[in-house]
């Protein structure tokens, strides 16, 4: 028969287990992140190339993607090292699912890169392409930051996740001032697009803000002041106040190019600086955990369920606690005063401790992971409005915002609206 | 290297052993239910016991106390045959730590029932002793509801714990309404304590016909509309309207127990029936798993990879999906259309279906876990109030029900707005 110690045990090695698990998934979106910023800046390349026919920027680009084909062998060598036994990750199934998607995404790459050497493909249509890829491969620090069980590594992931979704918003306008700039003239769509992105680079920054901790803010605050800030700042201006239609120099390409990948590149050593602060964290949670452990295992089961055993039941819960009447979850009892130094009741004391922590642990990151589900929560309605009014993704969320700006209520409020509108919507239109 | 293929497998694997681990916890969950039965029922003898000064109820208490080290015996078998190897188990940490609670309250049973059978405590006392046991055992059971990765087994298992935690208030109300019987004389505090426990059965059954299916709601329909419960309602009313002070007719004591434990019984039969309904689930789900993978060990991931590698990209979603721009998780493709009947784009189609399914289940499934954490909300500021305010659960409730009708908000609501306040509150006297 096993003991409450054998338990107390358990429950100590699998909470070592899971953030041994942690510093594993950190590693995968520490290489996930390199092989994003590979693909940002190929994609920027690829529409750099595409807008000068081909006589631009073959060379940097192939640089590129044998840079990308080294990143890419990486991370499939790092989803090899994943233990794909049955229930040894939590959430596997969803995140192998995404790996099991980005590896379709990767397989189909080369295809799409003899399309782009042979000029098939319009810049928009490559944009695309490369955005759809990324984001397959954003899913999958998604569902790391989704499985955290930690809320201390849940909140980096989370602060992670945004920034790095910050970064691809920063990428992807990038790529639209360059065709714009290339281009030679203002069309007001595109200038409508940036404006978006550089709205939702804010957005994520702000959660990314809320959630990291003071170190990156600061490295994340000191990337943003550089003077380069002003210049992009200055390109920004330019594109975004061109008349539509109106001419704009395409000689800036470049400038913008080389401005914006400074930026992106500053921001990717701020991403470095997390990935580096998670793996801190985790080893500091195992190391301590792994303490606890070697206490527990010393304990002794058998001398301390003789004697006194009602002291279960004796101590008094001297603050509140749901476990006599009252709806509600069945609470843990508070921390026993007055247990004196019996040896005897120290495991009872530990367990409860211990169960007292990991409420507290589970209460935390219900909060941060609220943060994750409160995207879903703004995305749904987008995708019923985009659907029923057939309205782009830009226009969606911006009658959104609208409507919350109206009813002088938070954005999710208003996403929440929407969805209990959901059911009475018309159906879609054919 | 792993192709998507393999992934796609893995992934497929983790939720098949999520299930299955679910059949285990269910089988958990109703091993515990009944050791719960046969306590409450144990503390129901043992008050009578007490009450009558140990001349009645000597002989069915002994045999209730037999019954339940039966129960006892085959809960701690049942604990034995749980993998406690680190992450073989979702949410282990937890649920083991509840599990070592409860062991050491089932180690201190003996003590306890030597004490009752000395006569050494006072029914109220004993009564409370027996309310914390069951509290931790219903804590394994809210564990394993909160682990549950599948919607639909999360909502069976949501509704069983909140069907069991309004059985074990309507044990608490039979003890309550023995005591006051037995001791032949109504008083006011012990009135005010039943009625606050037949209104958070309410609120428990409420819960409860949310998230149950049809057929145990049916089931549960029946037992409710039974003659006895006319009965049940007679006697309540008698308690709970006698003046504070007045006579109560002491042999309507045994009528009250047996009244209450027909209930009892029918509502352990309800349980039962949930259970049962919880396995069928588990092994309807297991079986469609088993074979989705049937089918995809079957495909020849070799011949897929070569032809037409660009359908990842080139599909285009006909549905909105935040993949291009705006903020937000990184959406997954929405179904394809016009994909032909090419063989080799069907893992990507397979990728792509089992991605958007696991995500709408991880949406349902926070749903139904907001129905947990929102009795959390509730719980966490009443024990708030009752540390700062001297309040008694009874009373922080009443209190927070009073502002939630004054204000004409929900009683979450207030909850919340008290949780808000807490950081202004007073430092609690010692």
């Amino acid at each position: 028969m096993k003991s409450g110690l054998n338990f107390l045990i358990a429950a100590k090695r699998c909470e070592i287990a899971e953030l041994q698990q942690l510093s594993l998934t950190s590693a995968l979106v520490n290489v996930t992140g390199r092989l994003i910023h590979g693909l940002q800046r190929e994609r920027g390349l690829s529409n750099l190339f595409l807008a000068s026919q081909g006589e631009q920027f073959a060379g940097p680009r192939c640089e590129q993607v044998a840079e990308c084909e080294k990143l890419d062998a990486e991370l499939r060598a790092c989803f090899d090292t994943l233990d794909t036994e049955p229930a040894r990750m939590g959430n596997g199934a969803r995140l192998f699912s995404r790996i099991a998607y980005v590896l379709q995404g990767l397989d189909a790459l080369p295809g799409l890169r003899e399309r782009i050497h042979a000029r098939g493909w319009s810049p928009r249509r490559t944009t695309d392409a490369y955005v759809r890829l990324i984001a397959g491969l954003l899913g999958v620090v998604f569902e790391a930051a989704d499985s955290a069980t930690d809320p201390e590594v849940s909140r980096q992931l989370v602060a992670m996740f945004n920034f790095m979704q910050a970064k691809e918003f920063a990428g992807q306008e990038r790529a639209t001032g360059a065709g714009l700039f290339a281009a030679g003239r203002a069309h007001f769509a595109e200038q409508q697009r940036l404006l978006h992105l550089i709205e939702s680079q804010e957005r994520c920054l702000q959660v990314f803000n809320e959630f990291a901790g003071a170190q990156a803010t600061a490295l994340d605050a000191d990337g943003r002041a550089a003077p380069n800030l002003a210049e992009l700042e200055r390109l920004r201006r330019i594109l975004c106040t061109a008349p539509d239609g109106g001419t704009l120099d395409a000689q800036l390409s470049q400038t913008w190019f080389d401005c914006c990948s400074r930026r992106m590149d500053r921001m990717k050593a701020v991403e470095d600086g997390l990935a580096g602060e998670l793996v801190q964290v985790c080893q500091h949670k195992v190391a301590a955990a792994t303490a606890d452990l070697s206490r527990y295992e010393a304990l002794d089961a058998a001398a301390t369920r003789e004697t006194d055993a009602l002291s279960f039941f004796q101590e008094a819960p001297p603050t509140p606690v749901a476990t006599t009447v009252g709806a509600g979850m069945p609470g843990l009892p508070t921390p026993a005063q007055g247990y004196g130094l019996h040896l005897e009741r120290s495991i009872l004391e530990l367990v409860q401790e211990q169960a007292r922590r990991l409420q507290a642990m589970g209460d935390e990151l219900e909060t941060v992971r609220a943060s994750l589900n409160e995207r879903k929560v703004i995305e749904r309605p987008k995708g019923l409005l985009m659907a029923h009014r057939h309205l782009s993704e830009e226009e969606a969320h911006k009658t959104m915002r609208q409507m919350a700006m109206n009813q002088n209520r938070r954005l999710i409020e208003v996403a929440e609206g929407v969805l209990a509108m959901a059911e009475v919507l018309p159906a879609r239109r054919p």
